[in-house]
């Protein structure tokens, strides 16, 4: 490998991310491949709406599915206008001089690396929640067969009353429908204002509505340059999300501690191993999962922050969004896939559960309303659907 | 004033909620004010449901009501117990030892501590909705009366194509509309679930919905107690609030600028003033609304880290949310009384806008479909209500 | 108590400083003392240099020691320039209209807020520092003692090999040891330049120097209004000293562990307490220092956030720090003053370490430098002193 | 190239660090370097206190130069572990089977994994030096250059009395060369303890110092597996450098608006351009470098909070670290690249700046103390090295 195609981000320092299905969505590739795909429905929202001729809106889209970019050299050449599509114009107009004017008619840098961004959160949003119905459907599982398993309720570090597993998979569900619904509730919205958000040179106030259907994003009322709060909503869902998994992680790990034993991580070849004691078994999907819920709310943070944006375009907010955006995604999705795996095999001890109870003797203590309360988180798991 | 009785905070290190109305609504006084309905609030509902004589719902009622605490005390007492709960309870049956038993009956500190917390965030909401509702109006009218109005677009800190000053107050009132539509969605639920979440001696499932009722607030399916979306999702929903504000009064800061002079705060006696240049007149509405942007996203994420809780009760992760919570609640509805007097008395000089337009020549370009988008704008806020 | 003066803050919501010694330095009287002290020693500074005649400077020093200023009053009258100095200026010039002319002289606002920041935070520091000499000695003692008890070590939440309580005890002590010494390094600047920061209408560049020896505070090389690492660097000495005491409480929550028994918190009258559970023994203690180590990261980070301020004089950024940057420093008191407690009277059960250790039959493994380990700890101990 | 090769992050999406040296020296490739560096570097120090016989730290330190491993496959084999070492080893034995038993011998994971974080980050910071030294040269010749240019000071947004280029030159300087300091302060530790810190199974104490010494990194105390103040401390001084090279963006973004045109970005070919306006010329440098210091600082909070870890290595904060460190080193080389730049070539426009002073009446006042102050600026740079 030449030195300057170092990979910068194989995963290496990011296991819980490294090979989900999530880096896919969100690989530089895939970025690139959603600028291209905003270049190619600008022209055939432009074509339907009579701006640019059909056989110009046909060119571009089948010349921006065929073009190989170097996506090394791109991200290089990307410094001199602070942001890719400049150089990426450059290489589109280049490879078909005939359709340059068609190209990127009217439009600004802004438009294409925000409509990107959102094809990107989209799919990876898909890819996320499709992990959250499997958690979902296990955690259910879960409370329903053990509504009746009595364990130590533990608060402040301290055994309290007794609880039931049922009743804690109850609130790891309701967790995790809060994480769902916030994600649901988000819908990623095209981008299109051209060079100061007028839509001058671009066409009429209709044609945002054409290119968000072209690419099946939402409507926006306005182009939304320097009104970020899709952004930093998305963020903050992502930020629910991973927080609502890092609880359950957490508990796993709390549970699992060698003098509790009460449950354990699914078993796998080659998991959880130590390099100094082979014996040795951690609990690596929960550990996993925790490390990018402490790293998501503060990379959110970073979007909230950038809704104080100046004028028609922020200098340097913007910028500072891409990066922390993008990780945003992967690593909810890479704790969502971890926690899916975690979440379905997980091993419950409810004898161990009974043992630790006995030797604070709380064994005698009432369960209160658990059943119910079971009952009521399924039902609004029931319904939430 | 005695040495022990140092006013800790009157605001004066943080001008842009000193005095401000949201400040009445989360003083210490309003959170043990809080303390006192939760804990009447639990007699009545726990009588509806026979569970506590009527007398005796009736004289917990009228004790929390007259009570008179010393929230300084209080609030040293509260580090035994790590939470003012358990002092204000020695306080309360001290006070009327025939209704001892039916105090707090079965329920936990954090019951108390969290609906106390959901109250106050339920009144300093509605402050802070009916300040955003001033300024939604105070932008349509702007945006309106200035549909036509040119101005230079800048981007990335240069001039770009001409806006108008209509859209670009509309894009302001799309993010107000998106941070009050956030804060609407919120719906602060009451706490109640006992020792370790279950309800044990406390009552039946449904006298968590009795409860709610009682107060006003949301039922939640289950207790909350380690399931912290509630909180978490109103920091991000003030986080957006303040930021929504704060570039609003970003752009002010800018085009108040003595170079560019196209806006200028409101005047007012005394405001705007300099101990160093007494003629100085500084756009302080404005500052001191970016002082609330730039410490709230902070604020809020460490109630999305807090998500992160061990086991039925987190084991610092609760406690450290109180002030941070309430700060946020302090600082937005601050930001939202100072911006609505900001943007309600906005000047604008159009004359200076068209000036700065010329210099660059650029008011030969086009202002695009903009004042169709004021049209898209302005529909949205009427459809929004 | 009239409505206009709720305490905002008497500690309600944060336990872990609510009475704490560092409270007294940090209150808005106390902050407000400061700005008093900063005016006087603006005059007799300007009076070595002979700017101000001495009779004017004794003058001012007298007043500023006398004058009572409602904090309250003061507070809300800071909305209309944007901070507390202009309308103190207008009490202390109404009180003496001779020394009118005297009073602040050159200086702006700016100069007066910073240089009182940087007295409250020399004070706090003192507290602070005070206790962490209280807490080494704890720890070195602990580390000392029990170099040779041995324990489970613990990785990724599960037993590994075992280790001693000296050793972990000794790693604490150099955490604790690592924030002293940033905290040291610290040292608080004054503030002093005028309108814009040239001393205009102040007095020549060796003024900075009288001023700040006036006040004990460091000489800065050049007014810093717009260059904030000192507030910054003295943040991040507060975020590693919460870090620092965080970990440690973090370790006694999980060995106070009813399962683990290892350690336990010291014993007082009334606290662990719990409100559902009587009998219930909770380490409050560690969980306060919790509470405070989960905020000031995140109030830390709005002040290295703000060192991006603007011009001369930040519109926002500077007026965003004042609040977390108080907020900091209590917590931080806070958290030490717990922490001392807690340090100081540590239960340590070696029966139970030995017990836990045979559970897992790890009994058998080496100690490996685990007494050389403590040995060069307590080398650095003594050594950085 | 083939779906699962797709680059990951090849800088599209951070611009201001795309190609920049740092990002040589922090590649996933990089990383696996300083881990092979690390394992070769045990076996010399154990071969060096006779544990492990020459011949065999000979052929582990070939091995360890000449193995070739899949960078990408290992980041996804990372997840069964959870960290790379296990898988690494499994490559190293496989590779030769006569030295199994003299690699990693007594080591843990994390003793590599953070030992090859501290390679990077020396190395980085090393980058990092230079271009502050640089900076730091063109910062002091146009405080030098421009001590008697005067220029309006403003504050709060708005014009205050005169200042002169030359002091706020000179502020940068004194910025950049508190970062300079806080960079230097750190020195990177090498990381060695074994499976619990103890040493057990690798050697004696100064095991520790030998192994540094290989490296060229500093010794520690003791194993800081859960003591992490050197990785925080790092990210603190990282956030300080952006944070002050911010500032100096954030002024030039504002001086060269085109209402003020007081100074303007060096000029290159390809650089500034925009999509929408081919003739508009963006100050892109700035706008990069902001990009930057809008991230690190909550990047290096995600360190600051994992100093909270659980006994002897945390079960996910440790995790959660290697991502926001390799990036806040990562964005803090690319923007001192790219502020090199912007201060190396800045374009300084007296002229105008008179000009703009006049407009408000301000040329009469006088400049105070200003070249003084530029004095005791170049003295403090001066007496620095």
């Amino acid at each position: 490998m030449t030195p300057d195609r170092l990979p910068l981000d194989a995963g290496l320092l990011s296991p819980v991310r490294a090979g989900a299905i999530v880096e896919w969505a969100t690989s530089d590739q895939a970025f690139l491949r959603g600028m291209l795909d905003a270049e190619a429905a600008l022209a055939r929202a432009q074509a339907r709406l009579g701006i640019v001729p059909a056989w110009a809106s046909e060119g571009v889209t089948e010349l921006c599915d065929k073009i190989e970019i170097d996506v090394v050299e791109l991200a290089r050449r990307a410094r001199g206008a602070g942001n890719p599509v400049v150089p990426l114009l450059a290489e589109l107009r280049a490879a078909n001089s005939d359709l340059s004017g068609y190209i990127h008619r009217g439009a600004t840098s802004q438009d294409i690396v925000d409509t990107a961004l959102m094809l990107m959160a989209t799919r990876a949003r898909e890819v996320i929640l499709a992990d959250l119905d499997r958690i979902l459907a296990a955690l259910a599982r879960l409370a329903d067969e053990h509504r009746r398993t009595p364990m130590a309720g533990r608060t402040l570090g301290q055994h309290a009353v007794p609880v039931t597993f049922g009743v804690k998979a109850a609130g790891w569900l309701l967790l995790v429908l809060d994480a769902r619904s916030a994600l649901r509730d988000v819908r990623p919205p095209a981008q299109l204002g051209g060079a100061a958000g007028t839509l001058e040179g671009l066409g009429p106030a209709e044609l945002i509505d054409r290119f968000a259907d072209e690419l099946g994003l939402a409507r926006p009322v306005l182009p939304w340059h320097a009104r970020r709060t899709a952004v930093a909503g998305l963020g903050a869902a992502l930020a629910t999300t991973t927080g609502a998994l890092g609880k359950i992680a957490a508990d796993v790990v709390l549970l699992a501690q060698n003098e509790i034993g009460e449950v354990a991580e699914p078993v796998a070849p080659g998991r959880g191993g130590s390099s100094a004691m082979p014996h040795k078994r951690n609990p690596v999907l929960s550990i996993l999962v925790r490390s990018a819920a402490s790293q998501v709310p503060a990379l959110a943070q970073i979007l909230q922050s950038s809704l104080v944006s100046e004028h028609e375009r922020a200098a340097g907010a913007w910028h500072a969004e891409w990066l922390p955006f993008r990780e945003c995604l992967r690593l909810t999705g890479g704790a969502a896939e971890t926690a899916a795996e975690l979440c379905g095999g997980l091993e419950i001890f409810p004898e161990r559960m009974r043992a630790n109870l006995e030797a604070t003797g709380e064994l005698s203590g009432g369960l209160g309303a658990s059943v119910d309360l079971v009952d009521r988180a399924l039902e609004a798991y029931r319904t939430s659907r």
